[in-house]
């Protein structure tokens, strides 16, 4: 990525489309009306019973999913092409009965819930052979892709490694064949050292923002423990993971005025055993910019933020 | 690319942002303001000297340039971390004096010459061997990540080549080791066969939506003679392009309802001599839906758009 340090750089220079939540007319992730979605595959819940009201958090199937889990892949030919059917699980992580919170808003211990449904929805659904990544992400506001307000995360199990994680997965891999090292491990200890990108730091956990930020004020969450797989992590760490993440959405939504953003697991393909070359972590991209014909026609980016600077100003900001 | 068939699939079927352009203010790029632009470094007109009015195109370096022109690349590390400066050129084509017109609506003749300037500054550039590639884009409307409004195009002189530029190149190169064919010339004959996907042909060149759609109405125009090299092209053949151009933009905005859009040229590397294993082209990307989580994640795109839907669309509507 190119960093243009002549260009806009602080947070008030960029145009900004705020995420402000409106009361729902009718929202079917709202508490009432459970029978709107298809039957839960998890939930957590203070009383009630399955798709009645009463949960604190709900993971239902996708109403309209990208992939499929019935069937097979049925990889065949086309002339010159190739194809396969989309077979894959698609589901959805309602965060919360409230329709108007964000994970930034939320309580601390609400957040870590999200990242233990996580959890136990990657275990679940690894037990399924036919699944070789378990793709987890959010979209917060519609310009960064939302479609529905409620508060929700998303799980995508598929059939493929998708080439990105590969592409990255492969580039750690050949670092860990020169050094013998984790790229992630070295990456946090030189950022401690410095503390120039450091935004803020737990035992189990360093808050940075990355040496090749593509998007201006893409923040990291990156575990101090080496561990490849997000599903390994222990319940102590998660609970601190609903803390740090929680404060970091925080403090973007201070610094920024409530941007949209997307939030990506990175972890490793689950049917994999631990690995010792890649180290699950968290990126957080606020969509300030718009990505266009440079960015699609070179794979490269231009960020008119340091993160030096995105990294200072996330520290600084209290909440 | 994944086609979720069961999403919306109909042109109408997206919320849309239509270009509308609006009288300017002020503008830099309109005639008459030709000293608030950087000197040009090519211009077609019919009167006046350099940087006078009596333009029809101008093509003048950025004022907030990416890239500089100037310096050595300086590959250094720090720590863990590679950099080396920003050296490159910027420049901007003004694609015609007429600051609410499109490449939809102007005469071919002015979209030609649009493409005889991008081959007159590649065929200029390429001397400086410090750079690799030449990335030529457009931006059209600002949720395509258009700043300025006053049609134009621009052009990105890079030291190095782009990781998606070399990805297609990789991929063209193993097809070739494979069959010794080109892909392209092997695609371009496998789509006039079914003719499915095909939009328009002319001796020159075939429209096409391609098999692996990353997005709804992505619309490629493929030459038919394999030239690895777009400066190679023959005046002609130039001449023809502007028409095929000009009617397929006509033929999405009818569709489509004026969308933002990306275009790209897709081009081999310009230090490079002719390669059998690459043939350039040119893409087109209206901008109908948000790149969110599941694509940043992924690398892969859901596009609820079959292209034998779109090309038919396009095919039939008249322009």
């Amino acid at each position: 990525m190119i960093i243009a340090t002549d260009r806009a750089r602080r947070p008030t220079d960029f145009t900004r489309e705020r995420v402000i939540p409106s009361a729902p007319r009718f929202c079917p992730f709202c508490p009432g009306n459970e029978l709107k979605t298809p039957p839960e595959v998890l939930a957590y819940r203070t009383s009630g019973g399955p798709n009645e009201p009463g949960w604190t958090l709900r993971v239902v199937p996708s109403k309209f999913p990208s992939l499929r889990v019935e069937g097979e892949l049925d990889r065949k030919g086309e002339g010159l092409y190739d194809r396969m059917n989309g077979v894959g699980a698609h589901e959805v992580i309602l965060e919360t009965t409230d329709h108007l919170a964000s994970l930034a808003s939320l309580p601390e211990k609400q957040v870590a819930d999200l990242m233990f449904a996580v959890r136990d929805r990657i275990l679940d659904l690894r037990k399924d052979q036919r699944f070789r990544y378990i793709l987890v992400f959010k979209n917060h506001g519609e310009p960064a892709g939302a479609t529905l307000e409620h508060p929700h995360s998303q799980l995508i199990a598929l059939p493929v490694v998708p080439k990105r994680v590969q592409e990255e997965l492969d580039g750690a891999r050949r670092y860990f064949e020169f050094r013998e090292r984790c790229i992630f491990c070295d990456m946090v200890q030189q950022e401690l050292e410095t503390q120039k990108r450091v935004v803020l730091e737990t035992d189990h956990f360093v808050v940075l923002c990355p040496y090749a930020a593509r998007f201006p004020f893409e923040t990291w969450i990156v575990p101090r423990r080496h561990e490849s797989h997000y599903e390994s992590l222990a319940a102590e760490a998660i609970h601190n993971l609903g803390q740090v993440l929680n404060q970091t959405l925080k403090k973007l939504d201070k610094s920024l005025e409530n941007p949209p953003y997307n939030i990506i697991l990175h972890t490793a393909p689950v049917q994999d055993r631990p690995l010792d070359h890649y180290h699950w972590h968290i990126e957080i991209m606020p969509k300030l910019t718009k990505v266009a014909g440079f960015e699609w026609g070179s794979g490269f980016y231009l960020n008119p933020t340091p993160p030096e600077e995105a990294a200072r100003f996330l520290r600084e900001i209290a909440v």
